[in-house]
């Protein structure tokens, strides 16, 4: 049996959630205009999304107050939230650079089913808990770098 | 400065690579057909992407042989095949169950920048030569689970 999403949002519709949430808390609303300014899309694919979203239960239109989070809406934006900074906190942990950590989050986070979520957050927690294995872990990459540079200036000497 | 993937290609160049170079490995040969049949699509849109590929340098068109690989193309192919499957023995070792496994490599395999993939890489060689960190985060990974098991049950209760 295939997983399925949390309340089968698609990936973009969990990427559009997101954005409306992260605005809603941060500005106290989210306008088409922002969405799409965020998402870098036309207004029109924005409103074709957002009709979407609506159909769905994610969000509804209110006159004055404009797009509002329902319940599972909210719900679904609180776990892309904690989802965005779990996976942040696991590849940095890991040792890949800031710039990277979050090029490669949003590329990532709305590709990982519930059961890698759960099982990431164990290893994130894991390494979070125990320096002795994270200081191990650094150790040995850097043993695998200094291997990876010998190995190339050895390639490079038997090249000249 | 961001980091910039091999040779440039996209996600889904990326993707298309790989299956011709699994196709050609397979089968000796990788026809239009073959591909749109595999990725799921129509044979022109194949066919534009094939030009993408050729014009990128990864593939050329010979006539009687079909389409074949580069160099680029032989490098990029490989490098799809391995990052593939350094990404399902990582995912299988945290525990993701094998169904899981392949939907969500498929997901993510073309999201991750050089970066990430060696300091995944590094991780995994880690876990695979310590067995006793393994086995410690199985062990946290099982104390995770009951403790979920037993708030939700306290949570039923008092539901009720
Ligand atoms: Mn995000
Ligand atoms: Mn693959």
């Amino acid at each position: 049996m295939k997983e399925m999403r949390v309340a089968m949002a698609t990936p973009s519709m969990e990427d559009y959630v997101e954005k409306i949430y992260e605005l809603i808390k941060s500005k106290g609303y989210a306008r088409v205009s922002d969405i799409a300014n965020e998402l870098n899309l036309q207004p029109s694919s924005v409103t074709k999304m957002v009709q979407k979203l609506a159909e769905a239960g994610y969000i509804h239109y209110e006159r004055y107050r404009g797009l509002v989070l329902t319940p599972a809406g909210e719900m679904l934006g609180e776990e892309m939230k904690d989802r965005h900074a779990m996976l942040s906190e696991f590849l940095r942990t890991i040792g890949v650079p800031e710039e990277t950590v979050q090029v490669d989050v949003e590329g990532i986070e709305h590709h990982v089913s519930p059961s890698t979520v759960r099982c990431l957050q164990d290893l994130t927690s894991f390494l979070r808990e125990n320096e002795d294995v994270r200081l191990a872990l650094a150790a040995h990459r850097r043993q695998r770098r200094e291997q990876e540079a010998a190995e190339e200036k050895a390639q490079e000497r038997a090249d000249a």
